[in-house]
């Protein structure tokens, strides 16, 4: 359709750090839909995670499908859809869950995320149209925003909440994100040192099942928000305790 | 869907009073996802003009087709659809047409609209999904809008550019962004933490001197400005891997 749009917008190149990551995406419709906003607001780079097979060959098939979809990449995790951003940012329902995770609304977040794409890549998450997002898939986000949206009706459509969230992303071309001081760690790492945690508390006895540690251990480290230089330190010292434990056990 | 979204945001009376017209809209699909967006927004009265009648019929038919869109007006004009409003504001493609009304940006007319609904009713108007609003329709209109889309893609879906509009006017950009951090461990804690460490790195037989060692994972803890319940986590894993290391160490 012909709305409400200018022909006059610069896309700040900045924009173009920014992953859109579909996770467990159902509906062909939603999938081109998100691709569609994505054009419209100068984001090109989409990835999906284990969507639904017919719905994702179908979206791509489309009459009309963009290039965008075309050269949208596919993972089977989002530990590596993620894996070189040095922030991930999960979108959320709030109602009738205790998330572990700090909620920003998506005006304040949207300052943070530019801030970030200024000198490094960040995803930006949604869930499937049924269930959103699992703990187990916040798990590997350092915070979540959420549209306000109001009471009565928080569910929103996954097409419609990509358009808000990328509109709100590219509103203010005026501003100028500065880029943050040093370089942050990327998700990869992160993860790295997640899995290394994991192991010397498996090893040492520590109290919990192993998918809630894993899932409590990835929720403390993104919170620390590590530069890059910061995260060769705790490699470092992790793989040391744990080559240590290796050896105590075997012992 | 479940995402992004809040049970938090009190709708201000006054959004009350915007009617989002509907001009010759054909898809059933996006008639429905108007009204929803309408509902995640707050906004309650919507009017269609002229809608292709198939389409309108399915739309109102729907499983769950909201109440809203049940009590939508319908009217064979859009002199009579908005003869309520003191201001009528359409949305539009601003490429390849010589518009005779004031174009603004979405966010400053925005604000314009809002002031306008704390007194009186305002009608926002979209376009069909083909040839968007022409120039008859336009000319009921005081002044026009549009979305900031990028060039290369101007055309947005209609139930998209309903959403965006809403949001607009719904989110209030005097909000500060409010106080995020909660409260900070103390010195005391961080210590202990550092201590741990140390001592666990001494046991595993981490390289450097005890006194450069010391001094590196103390800069490294403070530089994480762990809150005080993150804390707690840590030095519940560092407890544990350090009683184990001694265990390992002493057999």
């Amino acid at each position: 359709m012909r709305v409400i749009t200018s022909p006059f917008v610069t896309i700040p190149a900045q924009l173009g750090n920014l992953r859109v990551v579909l996770v467990a995406t159902r509906n062909p419709l939603n999938i081109g839909a998100a691709a569609r906003a994505m054009s419209n607001f100068g984001f090109c780079h989409l990835r999906v995670v284990n969507p639904y097979e017919p719905a994702y060959r179908e979206a791509r098939s489309a009459v009309g499908a963009s290039e965008l979809l075309a050269s949208a990449e596919e993972f089977g995790t989002i530990a590596e859809a993620v894996a070189d951003c040095t922030l991930v940012v999960g979108t959320t329902a709030v109602r009738n869950r205790n998330l572990q995770q700090p909620v920003r609304r998506l005006d304040s977040g949207g300052i943070l995320i530019r801030k970030r794409l200024g000198s490094s890549r960040v995803a930006l998450l949604f869930g499937s149209e049924r269930v959103g997002l699992s703990n187990e898939d916040l798990s590997h986000c350092h915070w979540l925003v959420r549209i306000p949206t109001c009471e009565q009706n928080i569910s929103m459509n996954l097409g419609q909440a990509v358009a808000v969230c990328l509109y709100e992303l590219m509103r203010d071309p005026k501003s100028k994100p500065q880029a943050e001081k040093g370089v942050r760690a990327t998700s990869g790492d992160l993860e790295t040192i997640t899995g290394l945690l994991v192991h010397a508390l498996g090893a040492s006895g520590y109290p919990g099942t192993a998918v809630s540690t894993e899932q409590k251990v990835r929720r403390a480290i993104r919170r620390l928000n590590l530069s890059s230089v910061d995260a060769e330190v705790w490699l470092g010292m992790l793989r040391q305790i744990v080559w240590k434990l290796g050896a105590g056990v075997t012992q």
